[in-house]
């Protein structure tokens, strides 16, 4: 692949949160671009980002922000991502890259086709970096939050090569990892290994905090419920946003899952020993099977 | 409490396993008693457990090493404690001290009953330390296996005072930190603490593993999936037999969090967004109103 020289390019970044403001304090230090504007309608979240200098230039002016940018990164709630789109749409340059960082690329696509022309669909690269952290907002934002992290992009059939490189040269840049993946299996494999251990963490704790006698739940939590409470310490709204743009896939495997998960509750009540058995075991032989995977590999996932 | 003076006191391990060998090896390297027997059914783990200096004797005759005894400790697998009882129990001297460590305890107390004597129920001491490792067996035994964790003693209401003492002054010796509770309220925090979650991670890791595609499902597994798995690492043989001995108290909690569960996925079927927000935010607020105890605790769960 051959490198774009970026240096005489401007970088937007719209939406200054954890995700769009690490993107861009990774992108200003290492010098991958011109120039970094960011833009976030929040003023807090612009004066935080020009305090911390995650930025050369922070701009309240989405129309004049979009008629500068040669490149875009749009990190804002995935439910926002039309509106914006919408905003933004009018005063697009042509030519000018659009990447995203949704966690869901179905409807991400979705709006970008109900939005955009022909020419600006063809400029844009769905991405979903596979990053996060506990904290959120522009006060939470480092520059090595994607460092040997996966970034999937999920290009349209009509997005063009050359933008597909771009991007990937960007995320390059910041010691990223590109893989490539087509839209609908990006969504079912997230469903499947992120969305739903999510759903199923909430529903636990949920569950266990309405027992009145939660608070000694908590307090003698053992090692499998503490995991899960990790995990339901996640961002309730953000969440809440990733079922709403990926309820298809989501309730696919949900489905799944629940007609295993009776038949594991019949197992229990009827004493079922056997059928216990195979279902651990074969969790079990998986996990293991994979572990080298999961211990081994250099890249993280969130 | 008053300490008793156990330097002359024989401690029996019965079950020479990660959990019995390192409390054999932590009792022995503290002199927390005047002699350590350890007993195996299987001449593997006895010759590992004298190689490996766990025990001051390895006794391959399980008559002759209750006949010694004044506490003995079984650590065999839960389902076989009805059996070890039965075996041991006509060998018992009068006064000797029993104490177990089952993940269930409703099920150790009635096998205790209904194989013991009433005088040799009042020095039975039912017991669960809050703890383990991922790998198993007696060459994964450690003696620091049980510090500062949590061990929860449930006496019977037959139970003597004087032998909750003595098992109580032996786990403190070691490091550990006791909690009594309730027989019926162990069980059924601990169904809802561990086995359920385990049974969650165990069922999802299978149902991923069925999907032909599931190679990829691990590669891309994000930080949700990578929790449940590490959990369903566990030993099956191990947790069949805990959901045997704890069918009903599990049975309990699994079918509130399954009706939960229908009212979360019908929610994600319809958009029911405020019926997401209300379970995602109900669970957020209950772990940070819980994380002081789960980070800053000093006493570590497994």
């Amino acid at each position: 692949m051959t490198l774009t020289n970026l240096n005489d390019k401007t970088l937007l970044v719209v939406g200054l949160g954890l995700i769009g403001g690490s993107f861009a304090m990774a992108c200003k230090n290492h010098g991958s671009v011109g120039r970094v504007i960011g833009y976030d309608r929040d003023a807090e979240s612009l004066k935080g980002a020009m305090a911390r200098k995650l930025v050369d230039h922070a701009e309240s002016d989405l129309m004049a922000a979009v008629q500068a940018a040669d490149i875009i990164f749009i990190a804002v709630p995935i439910l926002a991502t039309r509106s914006i789109l919408t905003l933004m749409q009018p005063h697009l340059k042509p030519g000018t890259v659009l990447t995203d960082a949704g966690s869901a690329k179905g409807m991400v696509v979705s709006d970008a086709r109900a939005v955009l022309t022909v020419a600006q669909c063809a400029r844009f690269v769905p991405g979903h970096p596979i990053a996060g952290a506990e904290r959120s907002g522009v006060m939470a934002a480092k520059a090595d939050l994607y460092v040997n992290h996966r970034i999937i992009l999920t290009p349209m059939a009509e997005t063009e090569q050359d933008a597909v490189a771009m991007v990937t040269q960007l995320w390059e840049s910041i010691g990223s990892h590109i893989d490539i993946m087509a839209i609908d299996h990006h969504d079912d494999v997230l469903a499947a290994t992120s969305h739903l251990p999510h759903l199923l963490a909430f529903n636990l704790v949920d569950t266990l905090a309405k027992n009145t006698e939660n608070s000694e739940i908590f307090h003698y939590a053992a090692g499998g419920f503490r995991d899960f409470t990790r995990i339901a310490a996640s961002d309730p709204t953000m969440w809440h946003d990733i079922f709403m743009a990926n309820r298809k896939s989501v309730l696919l495997v949900m489905d799944q899952y629940l007609a295993e998960l009776h038949q594991l509750r019949n197992a229990v009540a009827h004493a079922d020993g056997d059928y216990m058995k195979s279902v651990f075991g074969n969790a079990k032989e998986a996990r293991d099977h994979f572990s080298q995977i999961l211990s081994d590999r250099q890249l993280k996932d969130e």
